[in-house]
């Protein structure tokens, strides 16, 4: 078996699983959490939520706080955790800010030196971190999978539904980064990951990326951004860019937009509204009604 | 108003708030974190939930960790959190060990040099705190109260409630310290809070006190434990004991003990049992049926 289990734990009537294994993507050890519940009907597979986690996160902070697994286990799908960047890769100034490097892989393959032989995280969470998941478990469906994510994720989950048309069968975002060309998250990641040609930061970009989608999957968009949140303020996140672009190239599911009043950009605002996005997830992967 | 708020943070629809405040009892600044959900109905105060958090713990563990706070905006009652110690009373030994001092005040008032003066959590989370909130809260209704905890914590409400019959309309423990006169935990947090003289532990001791406990006032005491939980197996937490200490004495109510397979004793252990708890206290506090 290709994962260490470094824990399993026992939670709301399934199994959550820390497991660490060497990614032949990104050349370094990384770690990942996965959720199990218990199965409701012996002879279906489950289907899976991927969860992309925001700077700096381990797959423990959304793991312990986000909730999401009360929700899993209630709908019954899985939930993968991704760690989001390598992690002793060991280049020079991988650590030197919190919002660049170690825990910022970005979601994107790197194609600029010296980050290109490592930091290819778009590959590692679309690609090698599901087929060998498949394979450690066999009672998940990864054909059955939907995409979410925070901030950082949000923009990763996004990305990955729209450049991968049909593979992800919905698609939601907690104040996600939505049009990093034009903030300054973006301009950093970008700039370092792929260098100064805009045109390849664009196909990263949920804002542009949504304006070529021609894909017959075209489930609605479901976001909730805090209004109180200090990087929604900062522009980094504009979910309204995105929304307009989305209406402007008639992506038929339309984007469910939701500024909430109050809330800010923690795991306390995620928690919140978990139960919206789980529902919508459950609806899509054929769980509810 | 005799508290600060460092911060206050949308959640669930209502507001947790981190407050501090100089206690007079500990002689030393505390910290509590308070979770007030929005109210259904605005001519009625909402009752409270007091939860005491086991061994290191600060108000944040559970605030962040438990979701009890779902459950809590779901059935309309606020939340306190306390913390577990009196912090920088500058007393010699009090961080030299992770289950003595700092972070481990034993929810006892200390009778015994050099502790006597500073940690008294007991009278602190009982009477000052509350009635300190009850004057910051208007809308929360301190009379109409309940009871729980985890592990430390869980023997401080088993101990609370039945050192104050009729205060607490109802009690619950996660893995609680269930007979502390008689395990490592109780034997080094006593000797050294209250002395060697046993006839002192057992004035807090949960399974000595509900042998003596005649108050009209016995609902249910509903405790969940891990069967996979490290300590249930050191014997710290001895839950049967309790169980059948209540039993002998005749306590109405009984106790609804939960032996859960393969749990431990973390928050993931907690967060699955919460709503079970939180419908225990709705139903005493009257807010379902």
């Amino acid at each position: 078996m290709s994962f260490t289990t470094t824990a399993e734990i026992a939670q709301f009537g399934g199994k959550l699983y820390k497991l660490s294994h060497n990614s032949v993507t990104t050349k370094t050890k990384m770690d990942v959490n996965v959720f199990v519940p218990s199965k409701k009907d012996e002879s279906t597979k489950l289907p899976v939520l991927l969860y992309l986690s925001g700077l700096t996160c381990t797959p423990n902070n959304a793991s312990e706080k986000s909730f999401f697994q009360y929700f899993a286990a209630k709908y019954g799908f899985a939930i993968v955790f991704p760690d989001t960047s390598p992690r002793g890769a060991n280049i020079a100034g991988e650590d030197d800010s919190w919002d660049f490097g170690t825990g910022a892989g970005f979601y994107v393959d790197a194609t600029t030196d010296p980050w290109k032989n490592n930091y290819k995280m778009y590959s590692y969470v679309h690609e090698e971190l599901q087929s060998e998941l498949a394979s450690q478990f066999p009672d998940l469906d990864f054909s059955r999978i939907s995409i979410t994510g925070h901030s950082m994720g949000g923009f990763g989950a996004l990305s990955g539904f729209l450049k991968n048309p049909g593979k992800y069968q919905s698609v939601s975002a907690f104040s996600p980064i939505s049009n990093p060309s034009t903030c300054p998250w973006g301009e950093k990641n970008f700039g370092n990951y792929l260098g100064p040609d805009k045109e390849a930061w664009y196909k990263y970009d949920p804002t542009h990326l949504i304006k070529e989608y021609s894909h017959e999957n075209q489930p609605t968009i479901l976001i909730h951004q805090g209004k109180s949140d200090g990087f929604y303020k900062d522009k980094q996140l504009q979910p309204e860019i995105f929304e307009a672009a989305a209406k402007d190239a008639g992506y038929k599911g339309g984007v469910d937009l939701n500024i909430v009043e109050g809330y800010d950009h923690s795991y306390f605002f995620i928690a919140t509204f978990v139960e919206d996005h789980a529902k919508h997830h459950a609806k899509y992967l054929g769980l509810v009604e």
